[in-house]
C-alpha cells in the first residue's frame, strides 16, 4: 500500500471548542458522550461548526477458505445470498440506512460468486474467497497489497464525491474466525478469549471453532507484523477495510467503526498508524464475546450497547443519528448569553 | 384522579411476533435489544406491523419551594428562563426534536412566572411553584388531584390528535431533590443512595442537599401511599407526569421514559398500576447517581447510556430513532424465505 500520512489534529482549537460547548444552555458536561463526540469531530475537521456530509456506509463482503472447516453456523453460500439481499434492499442495513438517509455501497471484496452489475455494487474482487488458513496463507502478498489498495481507492472516490463520514461494515461467513485470530495476535490475548459464537454456534460448535483456530495459530506461529498477519489469516474484506480506514483518516474523514470484525480491521489499521484514533468513533459494543476486550484494549468508549451481533455496518447506522446529534447541538443550541439565562457562577 | 384502567396486552400474538422476528434475514437474536423493543411495541399495539404516529415529547416545567434551601447549583429563575429558551428553540431538546421531527410541547405545570401565550406552551399551572417541603406539604390534596388530572387531559388531547408514542421530559430547578425523596420511599433505599449532584453540585453542595433532604424525610415520616408522598414532597411537574403516564398507558400509547426525574414520576405511576410497564420504554441511564438504582429496582434495561444528565426529555429524543429502527426492521426487512437465503437448520 502506498505510504499513507495521517495527521494529528492541531489541538490549538480545543479551548475554543470547549468554551463553545460549555456556554451552551445546559449544565457543564450534561450532554455526556455527545460532548466528547462533538469535541472529537470539531478537532478532526478543525472547525467550530462541524458538518457531516453525505454519510456513507460501505459493506465489504468476502468469503473465507476456513469456512469449509465448519467454523460458522451458516454455510458459505450465505455470503453471496446476503449480498444479493443487500442489493434488493431486504437486509437490516438497508432498512437502517433508508431510515437515516445514509448512502449504502456494497463491495465485492472477494465473494465466491460472480455477481451481475448493479449500481450499488462495487467490484473490487481479489479472488473467489481466501485460501484455507489451516493449510496455507489465506492470501498472497500481492493479493494483500491489492486488497489494501482497493480499499483506499474506494474511499478516495467517496471523498472526492464529498463524503466526510464513512461507516465500515462487512459480510462474510467465517469472518469472526479471522477477526478472532487478528485480535489474539494484536491484543496479545489467548485465542480462547477471542473466540465467540459468531452467528450462533452452540457449545460443541464453539469448541470446534476454538480447536481449529488454535491449529491455525500453530500453523502460522512467529508472525510479527500486520502484513504477515493479514496475509496468513485475514479475510479480503478485513484487509480491504484496513486500507479503507487508513485512507479515510488520511483524508480527515470521520470513521464509524462497527462491531467485532470491523474492529479487527481497525486494530490492523491502528497498529500501522495510531493517528487513526483521532478520526474513529466506535459505534457499539457487540454481543460477540471478545469485542469488549478489543474495545478495552483500545481504551475506547462505544456509543451503543444493545447486544447487537449482526455486522453489515448496522451498529454504524444505528449510532449515526447520535453522532448527528453531537454536531447539531454544538451548531444549533443557544448559549447562556444569547438565551439570557442565569449561570451558576 | 378518575379511575384509570390499564390493560395487560393479550399475549396470544407473541408466537406470531417471535416468528416474524426470527424469520428476518439475520441470525437469531442478532438485533439484540431492537428485537425486544419491537416485541414490546407489537404487543402493546396488538399488531404485527407496529406504527409510531406523531411522536411527541412533552416537557413539564415547575418550580420547587425547596429550591430556596439551596439544593441546586442554579437559582430558581432558571426554570422560567429555560422555558423561554424552549419556546425560542434554543435548548438541547429543541435541537434534538427538530432532528427527528418530534413534536415538542412545553407545559407550565407550576412555574413561578407568568408566561405570555405561545403556540407551543400549554397552560396547566397548579401554582407559582410548590411550598417548601422542609416546612409543610409541598402541595394540597386538591392541587395534587388537579396536577394528575391536568397531566391526563394533556395526554388525552394528544391521543385524540393521533399521537401514539409520547416522551416525558421536565424542567424545574430543585426537582432532583423531589425525585430523590420519591425514590427513597418507593425503592426503600436510604436517602444518601438517592441523592446525586443534580445540575452539578460540588461536595459541600451535595452534603447540604443530603442534610436538607434528610430533614424533609423526618418532617414527613410515616408516609404510606403515593398520593401522600407526592403531596408531601413531589413537584407539580412530577405529579403531572404521573397522571400523564397513567393516561398514556390506558390509551395503549408507547411511553418513552427519560432520566432521573421522569423515572421518579414513573415510579409513582407504576406503584399505582403495574400494568404501565407493558407500555414503557426506558430511553437512557442518566449520569445522575441514583438513576441506575431506580432502573435496577424496576428491573428494566435502558436503551442508551451516554452519561447524560440534562433532563428536558433529551434521552427520549436521542433514543427515539432507535425505537423507530425497531419498528422499521420488523416491518421492512426481508425474511429468509422471501430473500432465498439458506438457514442454519
Amino acid at each position: 500500500m502506498k505510504e499513507i500520512n495521517i495527521s494529528t489534529p492541531n489541538k490549538k482549537l480545543l479551548d475554543e471548542i470547549n468554551q463553545k460547548i460549555d456556554f451552551k444552555t445546559k449544565p457543564l458536561g450534561a450532554l455526556g458522550q455527545l460532548e466528547a463526540i462533538a469535541r472529537q469531530i470539531c478537532l478532526a475537521q478543525q472547525r467550530l461548526t462541524p458538518e457531516l456530509i453525505k454519510p456513507t456506509i460501505v459493506v465489504f463482503a468476502a468469503d473465507h477458505g476456513l469456512a469449509k472447516e465448519g467454523v460458522s453456523a451458516y454455510p458459505q453460500e450465505v455470503t453471496h445470498q446476503m449480498v444479493l439481499n443487500f442489493l434488493s434492499k431486504g437486509a437490516a442495513i438497508n432498512v437502517l440506512c433508508d431510515q437515516h438517509q445514509i448512502d449504502l455501497k456494497i463491495v465485492d471484496a472477494g465473494v465466491n460468486y460472480e455477481f451481475e452489475k448493479h449500481k450499488d455494487l462495487l467490484f473490487a474482487k481479489i479472488g473467489m474467497g481466501t485460501k484455507n488458513a489451516l493449510n496455507e496463507t489465506a492470501m498472497t502478498a500481492h493479493q494483500l497489497e491489492e486488497a489494501l489498495e482497493n480499499g483506499a481507492e474506494i474511499v478516495k472516490d467517496l471523498s472526492s464525491n464529498g463524503t466526510n463520514i464513512i461507516g465500515f461494515g462487512e459480510m462474510g461467513i467465517g469472518n469472526t474466525s479471522a477477526a478472532s485470530l487478528i485480535m489474539s495476535l494484536i491484543c496479545k490475548l489467548p485465542i480462547e478469549k477471542c473466540v465467540g459464537r459468531g452467528t450462533g454456534l452452540d457449545d460443541d460448535g464453539w469448541q470446534r471453532k476454538l480447536s481449529i483456530l488454535s491449529r491455525v495459530q500453530e500453523r502460522h506461529n512467529g508472525i510479527s507484523n500486520i502484513n504477515d498477519l493479514l496475509q496468513a489469516m485475514g479475510g479480503f474484506e478485513i484487509a480491504m477495510m484496513t486500507g479503507a480506514m487508513l485512507q479515510a483518516a488520511s483524508k480527515g474523514m470521520i470513521i464509524m467503526v462497527d462491531g467485532f470484525i470491523a474492529t479487527a480491521a481497525y486494530l490492523c489499521a491502528w497498529s500501522l498508524d495510531k493517528n487513526i484514533e483521532h478520526y474513529a468513533i466506535f459505534c457499539h459494543q457487540s454481543d460477540e464475546s471478545g469485542h469488549q476486550l478489543m474495545l478495552d484494549f483500545l481504551k475506547v468508549d462505544p456509543i451503543l450497547n444493545m447486544n447487537l451481533r449482526l455486522g453489515e455496518g448496522t451498529g454504524c447506522a444505528l449510532a449515526y443519528p447520535l453522532i448527528q446529534s453531537s454536531v447539531d447541538f454544538i451548531n444549533k443550541m443557544a448559549s447562556f448569553e444569547s438565551a439570557g439565562i442565569s449561570t451558576n457562577d
